[in-house]
């Protein structure tokens, strides 16, 4: 069927935000392949402007409205990454944007919205309390809603990041990406169909927040619980990410908190780079399932780097 | 005068040992451009095999002995990345490494030893226990000692860091890189001297043990003290390395623990990698002489990665 994000959206997309964010590198580590059992390509999103893939979607989410739209600046609610990358995108463009986070939001990303000159709204972290926050903040200030992850423009602008791998390295046969609400997941299956695809994309999943699972195996969109360290993948799916999910994406692998720290810990301890929970999510998945990978060339998005390292004491005092 | 390591030495070196090391990157950041005041390029040693510049050394000096004085293996004392630098040296060529270790060097430089076959020899944390054990060791083994830095052909393969560096980023006015024993210090001076005359080499030292800035003031080798956190560099100047220091190096910047942690953590939280207390030291000096270095351009060798995950928390809960 034809998709209502096609090739030429992709494309133009990763042209409209080259000048705006970095284009990563690639990392590869013997001793995590010797340990995985298979060759795999790292895609450093956490080297990413904001520290992100965020920052892809939301720039080319605001490069894509007109100068009416953009007047009275824009307005998201965001538990993180998004709420850095759309302040960026603002202080870029010369627009305000308001920021609707949930208190508990790691204080390493609020510090990170306010340096861009965003304004921070604060809600409970329940997405009734963020939508009905939001919806305030936009009645108040006429600000333009840019969705972390339920909008086609964010969608397609976080396929460059895919894109961008597949021109890196040849032959991938899995690519692997966390799941949240869909975003990156729905763009990343988009961007192999279109440019990559003999390459499998599979969605690695908190266990303790394992909508997409079900919803792969319900056929229809499930509620999302919030029991993991993998703070930045606790949504349900959004409605224009679950039926491209649903046509292109054949699997969820799902690992709980113990594994994605394990595998946090063996990225920073052997790759010496920064990753976030929710960002070693499709490792622990590789490293759960060795033997669907063995021999295989394997990407992995790392999506972002952005920890609170005060926190970080209890997750590796072992 | 002339110098006992010669250009064409270095650049023998660095064909010799190109097989088996990485070419690390150079990284930069806008934020912490902005911060310093100054045009930062890291180069990344932190990404090096065994996440350490000592890889450089290490190979270079085995690589350089007949097949008779590897005959009988390779030893040496070291608090941490030379012993794993060495012991993969000896792996790489297939002879026997006896490492004579501090009992409280991090865990993870341990284990990273065994992970290459090395022979582990436990001795108290003074010079005269790691000399004394090595002795017993060499008696008993017949090894070849390579010395962490006092020597001339590790002293070459740390140059070739610098000498790379050089060929990267043009026009560096300041190039930063930590002390200890002076091995990477001496290296980088002589490379600046052939490759880049017009960089001026700066140390950066822990003030808790500031033994090269009283030896460039006395103009003979002081003694180090053992208060820092930047574990690395808490020994002496080798009696080979100071003349070429004093010949070649102007200035020691000297930088307190906390000033340390400071640096380190902005590496950490904005660059999104993992550099060990003592590779943050050359950073630090730098935010503590911001006037000096104001619009210049400014290298930094960022020497190591391996930290002890689990020590982390107490530098990082504030």
């Amino acid at each position: 069927m034809d998709q209502l994000i096609s090739k030429k959206d992709i494309e133009a997309a990763h042209e409209r935000i080259r000048p705006y964010i970095h284009r990563t590198p690639v990392m590869t580590s013997q001793s995590i392949n010797d340990y995985a059992g298979c060759s795999l390509f790292f895609k450093c999103e956490n080297f990413q402007n904001v520290g992100a893939f965020k920052a892809r979607g939301a720039m080319n989410a605001a490069l894509s409205l007109t100068p009416d739209q953009l007047r009275k600046g824009l307005a998201t609610h965001s538990s993180g990454n998004h709420a850095q990358a759309l302040a960026r995108a603002g202080k870029i463009l010369g627009v305000k944007t308001y920021i609707v986070m949930p208190r508990t939001a790691p204080e390493i990303k609020k510090r990170g919205v306010k340096s861009y000159g965003g304004e921070i709204f604060e809600c409970e972290p329940t997405l009734a309390d963020r939508e009905k926050t939001l919806a305030a903040v936009i009645e108040k200030t006429g600000a333009c809603e840019i969705h972390p992850f339920n909008n086609y423009e964010v969608m397609t602008g976080q396929a460059t990041a895919a894109k961008e791998l597949f021109e890196d390295v040849e032959k991938l046969d899995y690519l692997l990406v966390p799941v949240g609400g869909g975003g990156m997941l729905s763009g990343t299956a988009l961007a192999a169909y279109y440019f990559s695809p003999q390459t499998n994309v599979i969605a690695g999943e908190p266990a303790g927040s394992d909508d997409a699972y079900r919803s792969l195996k319900s056929g229809k969109i499930e509620q999302a619980q919030s029991q993991s360290i993998a703070d930045g993948l606790l949504t349900s799916l959004g409605d224009k990410a679950f039926p491209i999910i649903k046509q292109f994406v054949k699997e969820v692998i799902t690992v709980t908190d113990e594994e994605i720290i394990f595998a946090m810990r063996m990225i920073w301890e052997r790759m010496k780079i920064i990753v976030e929970p929710s960002c070693a999510v499709p490792f622990a998945a590789v490293l759960k399932s060795k033997d669907k990978f063995q021999g295989k060339r394997v990407g992995i998005i790392l999506s972002g780097g952005n920890v609170d390292l005060n926190k970080m004491g209890k997750f590796f005092s072992t």
